[in-house]
């Protein structure tokens, strides 16, 4: 079974100060996710989401790419009572749309992209407080930011690794393989 | 909530003409599996077990390790009416025993080794001809090839990747975090 995903922006974590995302035009996905993207790398360092290895040690990069859903970014605004999130400010380095339980998708599942290349699901990325302060900042109400991490569970999408490099853009058709 | 699994066996598939294992004392896990192995590499030319690449294009190796469950080859055994199935006929890497049912982890689950290495599963080995040919050399009927396929379905093991290099070896107890 496959469902058929529109890609509706790219965006890069190019500016080392922040995790914040910025929109770019496309990309050519290598080994390791978005050069110059600062989850970039086929490794990374152990960190609190990673308890079973002590922090610090070299381990497979799992997280290369953020993934989000215009339909579960939707959700969470309602639910938070904004009229938007942006999703930038979840650092995504991907937006699609046509998948509204897109957070649900099982680790291992791929999602392959017109131009070949193919992208592997790692499972729910969960809410922390860094992109609650982003929506906190710009809607002037600290609040949100705890509400985020309550209401955001199951809907702030997924994180991912590049299986096999390829060339993403928005516009594209991808195929998620169930 | 975690399984303790033993591992019972380390085998290597070191022989250029083959894809049979042979047992080791134990080995040292590398970003890519087991050095020497045929299956070891970061990377891996994708084949029929990945149609929806081009054959031969390079893709992430999620299948640098072959695991088999000793619960599970005596029931393929049980199954085919033969005395035992050598894990090495199979080239499996890793033998493990403690999770009778290790063919149905799901993709993504760690498995965390006293050393402090670490590897993840990668799903179901599905069962082919190889090892169903090795069987029935051993035993001199043919038709356990055929029956292999048949009756190993669910129960032939689980591929794997290593996500933190570090000592394996007979004896270990290993953490599966499900």
């Amino acid at each position: 079974m496959a469902i058929m995903a529109k890609i509706e922006a790219v965006l890069i974590a190019d500016d080392a100060s922040t995790f914040v995302t910025r929109e770019i035009d496309g990309v050519e996905l290598s080994f390791g996710g978005i050069e110059g993207d600062r989850h970039f790398g086929l490794f990374a360092k152990a960190d609190s989401r990673q308890p079973m290895y002590k922090r610090g040690q070299e381990i497979m990069n799992r997280r290369q790419l953020s993934i989000v859903s215009v339909e579960e970014l939707q959700g969470i605004a309602q639910r938070l009572g904004v009229e938007t999130i942006k999703p930038e400010w979840l650092g995504a380095n991907i937006v699609v749309s046509g998948v509204p339980e897109l957070t649900k998708l099982p680790m291992g599942i791929r999602m392959i992209l017109p131009s070949g290349g193919g992208i592997v699901c790692e499972g729910e990325n969960e809410p922390c407080a860094g992109p609650g302060k982003q929506i906190a900042n710009y809607y002037g109400d600290r609040s949100l930011t705890q509400q985020f991490i309550k209401h955001a569970g199951q809907s702030r999408g997924i994180v991912a690794y590049v299986e096999r490099p390829g060339e993403i853009k928005p516009g594209d058709l991808v195929e998620i393989q169930i």
